[in-house]
C-alpha cells in the first residue's frame, strides 16, 4: 500500500498525498511514518517553504490565494498548509477563511491542506516537518505554511520555512508596539496588507525604522505594501520571496540550523521511545507513586533517579 | 538569597513568591528552580488547582474575579495564574482584561501571575506546574489557573488542575458544535456565563443534553448558568467547585494520574539534559551534518542512529 501512495506522491497525485500526510499525522512515528519519510526523503530538498504569520484577521488567507495564484500563473508548482490555531474555541471561524482560501486555490491546482493540533505533546511539530517533506517530494517548487500565531505552531513555523513572512496592517494601533516585540527577529519579509487603509503607510514607515535599529544581518529584509483587492504590491512581494529564496540557496548556514533543529527533535522522541518502556514500568509502580503522593520525594528528584536507573 | 524567598512564601509574601516564580520562569529546570521545589515540596499537596478555559471574550477574567471576592470572603486563600496566549499578535489585547482583573483582586489580596509563554519547547509546562507548588506552598486554598485556549498550554492546565470548568455562553452559534467536539471530555464544570442574554437557555440545555449522552463516570458535571454583573449563579458555581474538591479528594486514581503526568515531563526533561552533551557533540559535527544536506541519511534514521550511539 505504502509503495502505491508514493508513487501516487511523485506523480502529484492528490489524493495520494492526502492519504501519506493522514498517516504522518494521525500515526505519529509508527513504522508506516518512518518508512514512507525513509523511502521519499532522498527526493526532497527541492521546494522553498514560506513562513506566514500574522496576527487572525489581517487577510493572511486572501494574501496566500493570491501569491498561490501568482507563482501558478509564472509556472511554479505551490502547495499549502495551514496550521490550525490548536484550540476547540477558535476552530470555528477559522475555517470558513480556509474553505474560501481552498475554493480559490482549486482553480489552480494547489494541493492544499490544514494540519489540526491534536494535543498530542510533540506530535504537531513533527507532523508539520512530515508534511513538508510529502509536499516537497511531491514536486512542489514552494510550499506555503500559514500559522495563525499559536505558541509552538508558531516556532515550528518559523524554524521550518526558509523564508518567514510577517504580516501586519494599518489599524493595529498601539498593539503594534507589543507585537513589535516578538516578531521583529523573525521576518525576512515584512508585509503590511490594506494599503488603502488609513494609517497603512504609517504603520510601513514603522516597521521600516525599527529594522533599521536592528543589527544587519546579511539579508535586509524589505517591507512590502500590498492591497489584496487591487493585487497592489504583490509583484514587488513575489520578488522578494524569489530574492530571498536565492539568498537561501547560498546561506550553508541556514540551512545547518534547519537540519540541526529537526534533528534535536527526532532524538528527543528517539530518547523517549526508548525508554518510554522502562518509564511505563515505573510509572505503574504504584508502590513508588505513593512516595511521591505522601511528599516523601519531589519531581525533580524523582526524575533524577529513574533516569538515573533506566538510562 | 534562596531561603530568604523560601521564608517569604511561607509567610504568603507576595514580593517573596514573584521573585520565586521568576526563578522557574526564567531560568528553566536551572539548579535554583530544582532546589527551590525540592525545598518547598513538602509545604505543598493542600492546595485544590481550579483551571478555567473557554473561548476569548466569554468572560473569564471577570468570572475569576468574582470567584476570588465570594471565596475570599467566605475566608478561602485565593492565587491567579494566567497563562499568556503565547502569541506575539495577541497579547496585547488580552492585557488589558488581565490589568482589570488584578485591579479588582487587589481589593482582596488575592495574589495574581502571568506567565507567558516564552516559546521555549516544553518550558511553559514546566513553569507552570513549578508556580502552582510555589502559591500552593505560600498557604492558597485554591489556585485558579486561566488559560485562553491555546494548545499546549490548554493541556496543561487540564493535566494540573483538580478541577476543569469550561466557560461558554450563548452567542456562539454554530460554533458550538464544533467546540463541544473539543471539550466535553474535559470540563468537571460547565458555565454557561451572560445569562440575561438570548440564547443562554438554548446553549445550557444543549450541554446539558450532551452530557446526558456522554457515558457516566462517577462525577456528573453540573451546567451552572451565571451572570456576572448580577452576581446571580455564582453561589451555585462556588457549590459546584467545592462538591468536586471533595470528591477529588477521595480519588486516588486521579491524583495518581496527575502525578504520572507530571513525573513522565520531568523524565523527558532529564532524559533529554542527561544526553544533551552528546547530542550538541554530534549536532556540531558538520560532516556528519552534511551526509543530512546530501540526503544520505533521512532524519529518523539518523537520530536512531544516534540515540543508539549516545544511549
Amino acid at each position: 500500500m505504502l509503495d502505491k501512495i508514493i508513487e501516487g506522491i511523485y506523480r502529484g497525485d492528490h489524493r495520494s498525498i492526502s492519504r501519506a500526510i493522514s498517516i504522518v499525522e494521525n500515526e505519529g512515528d509508527s513504522e508506516n511514518t518512518r518508512n514512507l519519510i525513509r523511502q521519499i526523503y532522498q527526493r526532497t530538498g527541492n521546494a522553498h517553504i514560506v513562513g506566514i504569520t500574522g496576527p487572525p484577521g489581517i487577510g493572511k488567507s486572501t494574501m496566500i490565494g493570491n501569491i498561490c495564484a501568482l507563482l501558478s500563473e509564472r509556472g511554479k508548482k505551490v502547495s499549502v498548509v495551514a496550521i490550525d490555531a490548536s484550540s476547540p474555541f477558535t476552530g470555528g471561524s477559522l475555517l470558513g477563511n480556509r474553505i474560501r482560501m481552498q475554493e480559490s486555490l482549486t482553480k489552480y491546482g494547489v494541493y492544499m491542506r490544514s494540519l489540526a493540533n491534536r494535543g498530542i505533546n510533540g506530535g504537531l511539530s513533527r507532523s508539520i516537518w512530515d508534511t513538508v517533506k510529502i509536499l516537497d517530494a511531491a514536486g512542489s517548487d514552494f510550499i506555503i505554511v500559514e500559522t495563525v500565531g499559536a505558541g509552538q505552531a508558531d516556532l515550528d513555523v518559523i524554524n521550518l520555512a526558509d523564508t518567514v513572512i510577517v504580516v501586519l496592517g494599518p489599524g493595529l494601533g498601539d498593539e503594534i508596539q507589543a507585537i513589535k516585540a516578538g516578531i521583529m527577529e523573525i521576518g525576512h519579509v515584512f508585509v503590511i496588507n490594506k494599503m488603502d487603509r488609513q494609517g497603512a503607510y504609517i504603520a510601513m514607515k514603522d516597521i521600516e525604522e525599527t529594522l533599521a535599529m536592528m543589527p544587519r544581518g546579511e539579508w535586509k529584509p524589505p517591507v512590502v505594501g500590498i492591497n489584496s483587492l487591487t493585487r497592489e504590491g504583490y509583484d514587488t512581494l513575489i520578488e522578494s520571496i524569489c530574492k530571498h529564496r536565492s539568498f537561501c540557496e547560498t546561506n550553508r548556514e541556514a540551512r545547518l540550523r534547519k537540519f540541526r533543529t529537526e534533528l534535536q527533535m527526532h532524538i528527543d522522541d528517539e530518547l523517549r521511545r526508548k525508554f518510554q518502556k522502562d518509564i511505563n514500568g515505573v510509572l505503574k509502580d504504584e508502590g513508588r507513586l505513593e512516595e511521591y503522593l505522601l511528599r516523601r520525594i519531589d519531581p525533580y528528584s524523582a526524575a533524577e533517579e529513574i533516569v538515573e536507573e533506566i538510562a
